[in-house]
């Protein structure tokens, strides 16, 4: 199934199942065009992979790291399908960066590799969108990273059979492809990156990693509307605007 | 008020406030050693400050930076007064940091340092505790700052008044005093902090932001006991051990 979150016309927060163009909670049926869509869980941190294609490494000049480079988004920068999003003000780049989500389905730490599937609800797009401007003059990516609606995440959580290991993601700017790649080239697999952030931290029923972007990063522009498209998951597309 | 979070022993999760050993709830009165102390808030992030003492600066060969230097702790961090806590395995070195934590009262963004103060519940005592085998490894510290139990805070909330502007802080391991300061010696003050984080981030009531560290930072050993004290605020202690 793929689970979406929905607020309907009164306002309640419903959970249902998103198919093609429509949801379905228990008897009724809603077009997607006619309800809130939510971001489909609430996590408690987002841990995020920096250079985890080959492709996107040697992109910005740099390689594979030798254990997965880790990075945080915390709560306030979750944003939902269709949310329409302000360019953070007086900064020259924010960009897109498409990302394969891993939804965890269970609290779990010290996961081994083998289990680690076992610990995942399914997956959902990710825009780890990035303030280029602050993140190469940060240590911590704080600024650069978990600005409010940093991490447009939905439209669906996918359960993992819905979702081939070899799917393809793509960020597409208006109507131009601008990233397109197969989640097979993930440097880290999921199961390694369960596996070692687990060593350190707890993670909860509904927290996300966010897998790292491949080649073609590039800069959000005023009314541009951004895509990220991934095979058996669906299409999670923001509005942006400069205030 | 000194207001504390606890567990009574029905297992009822109560908001009392703290009165030297005892705490008051309602017509009853509490022995602190009777009841489980549990965490005073519960964070949907702690924004933490690098650098921010002069003297911590100096010992560890850098200067004061031009702009808040800033990092993320996330929920799985928090810890109470008097939990036990285990040593990350396999590392050499996790440090103390005696830091004063300021408690985000209301829900905000955009805030003006003239306005800072009106956001602040009050203070509390955070042990920013850091992984240095990994921070000195990292790009982000996630692994260095962001390990379960990291940031043990508490034992109150104190209101603003309680908290002489001077106040002294100090870091004591077992009965030895390690680190000793006053919170006046703040490289940015709280309502810079404020401005500054709320320009990216919204705060939400419960947040914290650790204002940083004074110099005499240093290992903790299986079986130390560690406590970070704050005039106004209380002690926060915690007992570390190897597994």
């Amino acid at each position: 199934m793929r689970r979406v979150r929905f607020k309907d016309e009164d306002g309640s927060v419903l959970i249902g199942e998103m198919k093609g163009d429509e949801i379905e909670h228990e008897d009724n049926i809603y077009r997607v065009d006619e309800v809130d869509i939510l971001a489909p869980v609430k996590p408690t941190k987002l841990v995020c992979i920096g250079l985890n294609y080959q492709d996107h490494a040697e992109e910005t000049g740099r390689e594979v790291p030798d254990r997965p480079k880790l990075f945080l988004k915390t709560p306030n920068t979750v944003a939902a399908h269709q949310d329409t999003i302000e360019l953070l003000k007086g900064k020259k780049r924010i960009d897109h960066e498409a990302e394969l989500g891993v939804v965890i389905g269970k609290r779990c730490k010290n996961v081994d590799q083998e289990d680690a599937m076992d610990k995942v609800m399914g997956f959902t797009c990710v825009n780890d969108l990035s303030n280029r401007d602050d993140q190469r003059r940060e240590q911590n990516w704080v600024r650069g990273k978990a600005f409010d609606s940093a991490a447009p995440i939905g439209p669906v959580v996918a359960e993992k059979k819905h979702v081939p290991k070899d799917a393809e993601i793509r960020a597409i700017v208006n109507d131009e492809v601008r990233q397109s790649s197969t989640i097979d080239q993930l440097a880290f697999s999921i199961e390694e990156l369960i596996d070692e952030i687990t060593t350190y931290m707890t993670l909860e029923r509904g927290d996300i990693i966010s897998t790292g972007t491949p080649s073609g990063v590039g800069p959000i522009e005023d009314g541009d509307e951004v895509s990220i498209d991934i095979e058996g998951i669906g299409t999670l597309r923001n509005h942006f605007i400069k205030s």
